[in-house]
């Protein structure tokens, strides 16, 4: 595993947006989002962020890897689960602020909920009286989430 | 145009994950991350940020709104590049802190540098020496930005 990754400093718009140096631009808080598709169905499974270290083993090890904001710390996607994320391509936005992951699923599912996408839900966009209900587009929970986590701590804060 | 869009309360994990009430959770800075795809092709087209007044205009609008960081204000997408995307679908995820947008766009291109989606470079995945490039996966811009945008400022930030 190579960690010895290296990222460019930022020093033109010109290099970041038309260049072939990455140079990524991490948050106050040092991470950046990152969605996450299936390289598969080109479904959106889910946004996440990563830091520095994140994204390195992430290119180094070819598994996606993030920071987990409620359990702050490393996470390499399935440890828990066994829903692995292998890395098919790593795409990076014009001013390098943001990842696109296309992977490749074990499991079929990516979602902590039980679910193959996190977003299971569509907003209805023809609200009557103001306010918007959502549809479950995912008809079926793909795994039972109590079997796969146990009792582990729900990530979702309120 | 419908501006009475009424968000939920937050109140348990159960009803954020499991409901059918739009209870979003904004961040610090009140902006939920979304990402952007286009309906047709399913490809990123780009990640960009809304606050409530943006999400509450594209659901009413059937136009597609962010927060502009770079130049904080309100943005619907194409009013200066006329570039526009029209919703299709919104999707929410699993805790409501991040959304799906699938739009169609019109001019087919979304990326103010030029290119069809902001994502038009990839991670090269084994780097030697440790210094990852990047690869144009879009070969070729699809329009010209200094036509569309003239002298208007670039959003990059260093």
């Amino acid at each position: 595993m190579n960690e010895e990754i290296v990222f460019a400093e930022r020093k033109s718009v010109e290099q970041v947006e038309e260049g072939v140096e990455l140079a990524p631009k991490f948050d106050k808080e040092g991470l950046l989002p990152c969605v996450t598709t299936s390289a598969e169905s080109g479904e959106v499974l889910m946004l996440g962020y990563m830091n520095q270290l994140a994204l390195t083993r992430t290119i180094s090890t070819g598994d996606a890897h993030y920071w987990s904001r409620s359990r702050k710390c490393l996470w390499r996607k399935g440890e828990t689960s066994g829903l692995r994320q292998r890395v098919i391509e790593i795409r990076i936005d014009d001013d390098q602020d943001a990842i696109w992951l296309r992977v490749s699923i074990d499991g079929d599912a990516s979602c902590h909920v039980g679910y193959r996408s996190c977003f299971y839900r569509a907003v209805n966009t023809s609200p009557e009286r103001g306010k918007p209900l959502l549809t479950f587009v995912e008809e079926e929970k793909t795994f039972d989430p109590e079997k796969v986590y146990g009792d582990a701590p729900n990530p979702t804060q309120l």
